[in-house]
């Protein structure tokens, strides 16, 4: 195993396993899609170029989850990502608000665009409504993630409506990216709603496909909607046929897939979150998503030592903009959570 | 069939056909990709994230197309739209020289970049040495696209050497899009070479399968290659995995596959160019790619004329910065090209 030189971003870690290491790094399930989404493609598919929107029939499927939406409501998209960059570069200029500790891709995306990401603090790991009510005045456009990576927190209900109606008011868009939207373990998703609110979502943690890559986005604005398709007629035309068959299939999943899914993902937190606290750290119970950004006392030194001495991966809270914390993913089984969890209790105590 | 209206964009046309239309519009492949595209998907793949470069199996196989290159070298991407669109972004900003007539998505994709489309004159169809070496000065990028769509033109050889060494002087870079480099009638494909030099390609329309955008970016300048994957991290991570395997599968079929679609485009492109050049049209003849692009009295009566009373989809030459001309694909059969014609002359004639 090479050591490690530096601690510039994620890509550090990328392709690092086998040799007994153990990953709390990488954002994305574990376990298998349902056979379903491979059932889905259709090897006599016509493989000529397709609507830049998206297949009508996954965009008619996705409109029965979506109520009084129709199938002109979605975009289909390379993961969430393109929906995120679409989005912004159908808005323009202007700055975003979103809170922080963030995805690392957020403020990148935001730039890329052309605009200029705006943070807001955060209490427990929630939005501060009163920090928000502060900034949110001349910002175009809030970016709000919930349940959120990398904090695992999810927005109480009534902040979500507070803010719907705030920017409401305001003429300022929401950004919704859900992509966790299936994964929250205190409650169901509050889907944020109104003329002015644009909803990201995709087929990745869900179904567990990130490879796959596809994702969406819904609007009832359909001057977003028509914006955002023509950009990506000249930027990268319709998301891949196949990819939508995988989609569409992964939907016909029973409902059961999504249930045990989310069991599996309760006993982890569980696991990561007691075992955790146990160790003394200070950190926010995830109640959605699969990570645990717990504070550190010196987190570049712990996450170099993990890695080099213990083979452990985790990702450093700066990346997220969390600069005194670390960040860990629970997309592995429990056996790993508890070696990795024991050789954390190693290197803490060594540091 | 509805009377169309206006006539802003190619997407008007978007979804006609059936009902007696014959279709001379839509720029894409109308034969079957090979079966070994279909047969290269692995329904065991691991539908995790895959590398943001492209699957190493993938790039290494390509590589063996680019004399002296390595896996490297190599961004697979979600079509020749997004390696385009990646290659501005990373750029940045700058002014870059392309011909005019240009495939339609080139003016928007330079413009979101932040760059600026500076426009070349051609001389029977082909760039202007003159012309160029008067407007590339002070330009950061040169946009060359041989065999080109609209033009069907391919550049001289000489004209590609002379610019690839003209920009090595200045520094300028290259993007040179060749995805009809495997559609030239007349001479094997020349690959513009050098340090400063981009290539964009695509598996669409060598394997007649654009609807599912792969398409990828070749440099040997390292730095370029990294800026994309950088943007590609945050704007739409891997290129999905089936679609790569489909790709690589393409890869696998006989010699003879790539043979007999330019027998078959070429016996295509005798016919209609033949065909117009007997009403009188005056046109290029066409060295490469599926289009001819004649000269006609009144564009958009005629555009117009053929949908309307003709059941005849042509694109105006406007979309591609030719006001006094029409583009015809001929990516269609014998029957309905011979078809397509005779209607064409009837128009001619009542307008």
């Amino acid at each position: 195993m090479n050591i490690i030189k530096n601690l510039d971003s994620p890509s550090i870690f990328i392709g690092k396993q086998g040799n007994g290491i153990i990953s709390f790094g990488s954002g994305q399930p574990d376990l298998p899609p349902p056979k379903e989404a491979i059932e889905g493609i259709d090897i006599r598919h016509d493989l000529r170029y397709g609507l830049i929107q998206g297949e009508v029939v996954l965009r008619e499927a996705l409109s029965k989850e979506y109520p009084t939406s129709t199938a002109d409501n979605f975009v289909i998209t390379n993961g969430a990502s393109e929906a995120l960059d679409l989005i912004f570069r159908a808005i323009g200029k202007g700055k975003v608000l979103l809170p922080k500790p963030y995805y690392y891709s957020y403020p990148p995306i935001i730039k890329l665009a052309g605009m200029e990401p705006v943070f807001l603090d955060l209490k427990e790991g929630r939005i501060d409504l009163s920090d928000f009510n502060k900034k949110v005045k001349d910002c175009k456009a809030v970016l709000i993630n919930s349940p959120s990576n990398p904090t695992g927190r999810v927005e109480a209900i009534e902040t979500l409506k507070e803010i719907e109606s705030l920017t409401r008011k305001m003429n300022i868009y929401i950004i919704s990216d859900e992509v966790y939207k299936d994964l929250i373990y205190e409650r169901e998703n509050y889907h944020i709603k109104g003329e002015h609110v644009i909803t990201v979502n995709s087929f990745s943690k869900t179904y567990a496909m990130c490879g796959v890559r596809v994702g969406y986005l819904w609007s009832s604005d359909q001057s977003i909607v028509n914006k955002t398709i023509a950009i990506k007629t000249h930027t990268s035309m319709n998301t891949n046929l196949v990819a939508q068959d995988m989609a569409l299939g992964a939907m016909n999943a029973p409902k059961e897939y999504i249930i045990n899914q989310k069991k599996i993902w309760r006993q982890r937190r569980d696991s990561i979150y007691h075992g955790l606290c146990e160790l003394g750290l200070d950190l926010w119970k995830p109640e959605g998503a699969f990570y645990v950004l717990p504070k550190v006392k010196k987190p570049k030194e712990l996450v170099w030592k993990l890695y080099n001495d213990f083979k452990v991966i985790t990702y450093l809270g700066e990346w997220f903009g969390a600069p005194d914390r670390i960040r860990l993913s629970y997309a592995l089984d429990q056996n790993e959570i508890e070696e990795g969890l024991s050789r954390i209790k190693q290197a803490l105590k060594e540091l």
